[in-house]
């Protein structure tokens, strides 16, 4: 191998600009190893989608060279692409216990053509390729038996963070390694790639264990149930409410899919410490005191039609809110979530509950803040450095940061999903750049975010739609010319009506009459009625024309 | 009259449960006099919509009864459904010069039928109804020139504050007239009803003019342009970004519909000061040094269409922004936009600017923090006490705030819009509830929240639209059958579409033969169709049945 060939290409196909869709392309003497594969949630303006996941044509394309996909947590971002990645290539998943429990219930779901063979790995434990050697590195963040991944080849070191922060007295008393970060750190990394999410934030993060006052003390004061909201997979978190409430008598009961399942996974990989007499059916908190009740359940981000959000709602089948309630939203609300939240908590207010939220003192966040990174930079000495997982804002914060640490500017890498990325010794750049689509799934089906199918749901939600259906014997337009309209405010005005349905005869009898075929005569006719229908009402409905001959 | 007729009746018509919409109906011995009358922009679920107003239907069916319409301030939750409110009922409208020169140019755009009365008052002016004595009191705000009212009825006083902060040091010099409050409170105040916006923040708002440092701190060390957006209605801000230029020998520009409305009307009333040699036409920007030019714009709130979203999308016209560009948003994000600024923010940095956003020392709250409730209540003593203009939780909170300042929890109104309170000089109570629409505006057309339109909207923007076309002679049903579908994702699956067609096709072949009519046809053919299509797709998009007899 020349020098000039000896170079490994990184290619981001998510997680940069925005925070979601992680996946990370390492390749290298013809062999490709992947770094997380997870799904984004859309923002509001691609309604109707369940959510997207990354582009994975460059995967199928070079197939073939893909020897393991790693893992680095169980989050939906980092793990919920594995069934759709697992449908187009074949190769050995990589994770520990929970991160691999959470991918298989994923893969129960949508089962993949080849039965997909999941590699249970331990922090410290070493994975060899011809061309990679991978260790992994324990870290600490919001959900338990997270890792880091130190990816070394015959160039040099990278260190791919995944999401982390740093505890010093996590719940598991499981502290991040920093001394493996810290001997890498010694014997060379040529490449550190950190977690930017919250590169904005200042100062350090606090301990997830330091939330138990803050919990113990709601507890002791509450007069009727405790209902905790927080992320399905905060598995450290659920354990400090079961804790809680084993310390002050209570029975806990589980409300939503995605609480009772994970609760399930964890409990059974003996994540979760309890009794099994603490745990009762949701269904049976009415034959206990509401004393003796709490309930952990989903919707921490106000999603429509979780648990927390049926409770507000009056719509939940065991649980209906009162002024004896307390509800804990455990978590913080995730950027364009805000207004949700703050619905489902004026809704639950409004029944007389009592309702901590949005406290610092009942949750901890999973990402490192401005001090945690220079840590991380600081003990990994990187020669190069690359911001990951972050809008560009956050990206650029980290950058800061890094540049503060005396990290050369020209040795900081921004860049965006897609970038064909080279690194060597001595240079990282950028040298090509993929066009990604962005694909989205809905229910059972995929397709690109740009499609026709979401303009048109873009359009008809604001624009709303018109139709009309033409028959023609010939040139002949015959009765009845039909007009329907769906979701378009012009209908509502009689004058308005009357006046598209007299333009839309007129100009079909005129174009037959021109002895112009359907096709055409439906685009002419399309460009006339949106011109009239926008001179008449500033609105520019979709508008659908069939003409049939009988 | 009676003491059992001797009450006031109090009927919020908007301003309660969520921030917008304010209109306070007063009403004594057959007259009513109303405050404020202004538009609510809508929650992301109610798409196409311009924005909503009050429900009128009250106020029109006692026309008879206004009196007085009295506008405390000049924003567009206060003043924007004024110009509908006129075509309904006719009265009077109060209002300081600058809330005046706004609401004219509302109706310029929206003439009501009758010529509209609008009558100036100054601060610690009355006016008299036979039943109301109306003074307004100077208050400090977002927007120059706004009012609190007090209104008097030989029941009491009661004190309407409008939107308020406490200010030491407006630019304008014109303090808050805690002096006439406390008079108030020393005479004695039956109700006070209170803006409740920022009850849940802590201790005492900033000065607008302390944001001088930190606007010269950027204008100083700014290397090209500065482009400064903010509320278009903010005219101390605006006052504050001139002064700032004229120190520093920079041209301002004005970039944003209504920004230059607002800016041309405070110019002509004399609420701004400046040299007239200070502004140009954005179009010549480019004529000067970057260094000498600051642009004031529209789209703190990442309004899509605004003067910086267009400058972040590159469709600017006039302005293309650079990494030499300095961009400050002097302005507080509105709950349910901080996606939408994140995302300008993000475009903005990507092109290499330097943003300032989100900072406290580039932006002033215009509401009363606790510690100034608290000083509100404590100098005006009222008997009853009723937080308004805020979201439940604020007024959850400020009615917690009274409570700590010894007001009985039994004279304390939480109210919801709608609701007919009864006060007199001893009770304070709900006796009934008028039901309200959701009115919303769109384009030149009023309508109903609830309204099918609006329901087919949400339903096409998730789920998309079928459209059946089906012709029959008699009871034969005749080819083509057209299906097209708009934003319907089953249709992208051949087996899905050939399924929904045959089955479409199989039903009308029956149901014509069964002898149904059409109505009937359509009705049984949707629910079958529905069905079909929830089993294959688990989607429910909206089904548009025509059948055309030929």
């Amino acid at each position: 191998m020349t020098a000039e060939e000896n170079k490994i290409k990184i290619i981001p196909l998510g997680g940069l600009g925005a925070i979601g869709n992680h996946l990370t392309v390492f390749e290298y003497k013809d062999e490709i190893i992947i770094v997380d594969a997870g799904i984004m949630f859309p923002d509001e303006d691609v309604p109707g989608v369940d959510f997207l996941i990354p582009d994975f044509t460059y995967l199928e394309k070079n197939k073939k060279k893909i020897k393991a996909i790693i893992i680095t947590h169980g989050h939906e971002d980092h793990i919920g692409a594995v069934p759709f990645l697992l449908q187009k290539v074949n190769a050995p998943v990589y994770g520990t216990n929970l991160t691999l429990g959470f991918i298989q219930n994923k893969l129960d779901e949508r089962p993949p053509k080849n039965d997909p063979k999941l590699i249970p790995i331990s922090p410290r434990e070493t994975v060899k390729t011809d061309a990679f050697t991978m260790e992994f590195i324990r870290i600490n963040h919001s959900i338990v038996d997270g890792i880091s991944v130190a990816i070394t080849t015959d160039i040099g070191t990278i260190i791919h963070s995944g999401d982390f922060k740093i505890d010093y007295s996590p719940l598991d008393g499981q502290v991040i390694d920093l001394a493996r970060f810290a001997e890498y750190g010694e014997s060379g990394v040529l490449l550190l790639m950190s977690d930017s999410t919250n590169a904005m934030v200042k100062g350090y993060s606090r301990s997830e264990s330091s939330l138990k006052e803050g919990l113990l003390d709601i507890f002791s004061s509450a007069k009727g149930r405790i209902i905790v909201a927080s992320f399905a997979s905060n598995i450290h978190r659920i354990q400090q409410v079961l804790d809680a409430a084993y310390k002050y008598n209570r029975k806990i009961a589980l409300s939503g899919i995605s609480i009772e399942k994970n609760f399930a996974i964890a409990s059974d990989l003996g994540y979760l410490t309890y009794k099994k007499e603490l745990i009762i059916d949701i269904k049976k908190t009415s034959g206990f005191p509401d004393k003796k009740i709490v309930v952990i359940c989903t919707g921490s981000q106000g999603e429509p039609m979780s648990a927390l959000s049926r409770m507000a709602n009056a719509t939940h089948k065991h649980i209906q809110i009162s002024d004896k309630d307390t509800i804990v939203i455990s978590a913080s609300v995730i950027p364009g979530k805000e207004k949700t939240v703050s619905n489902v908590v004026d809704s639950l207010l409004k029944k007389g509950a009592e309702v901590y939220y949005d406290k610092e003192d009942i949750h901890a966040t999973g990402h490192a803040t401005e001090e945690e990174l220079k840590l991380m930079i600081t003990l990994t000495k990187p020669k190069f450095f690359m911001p990951i997982h972050g809008e560009y804002k956050h990206l650029k914060a980290h950058a800061k940061i890094a540049e503060s640490l005396k990290i050369k500017t020209s040795r900081i890498m921004i860049a965006e999903n897609g970038d064909i990325l080279e690194l060597n010794r001595n240079i990282f750049k950028k040298t090509d750049k993929l066009t990604l689509s962005k694909v989205f799934v809905e229910g059972s089906e995929t397709g690109d975010i740009e499609s026709e199918i979401i303009k048109d749901r873009q359009s008809m939600s604001t624009e709303g739609i018109i139709f009309i259906t033409a028959i023609r014997t010939g040139t002949v337009l015959r009765d009845p010319l039909v007009i329907t309209a769906r979701g378009f405010i012009g209908f509502t005005n009689k004058k308005v009506l009357k006046s598209i349905k007299d333009t839309a005869a007129t100009e079909i009898d005129k174009l037959l009459l021109d002895g112009m075929n359907d096709e055409e005569l439906i685009i002419t006719l399309k460009k006339k009625l949106k011109k009239h229908i926008f001179g008449l009402t500033r609105r520019s409905p979709i508008i659908e024309i069939n003409i049939i001959e009988v």
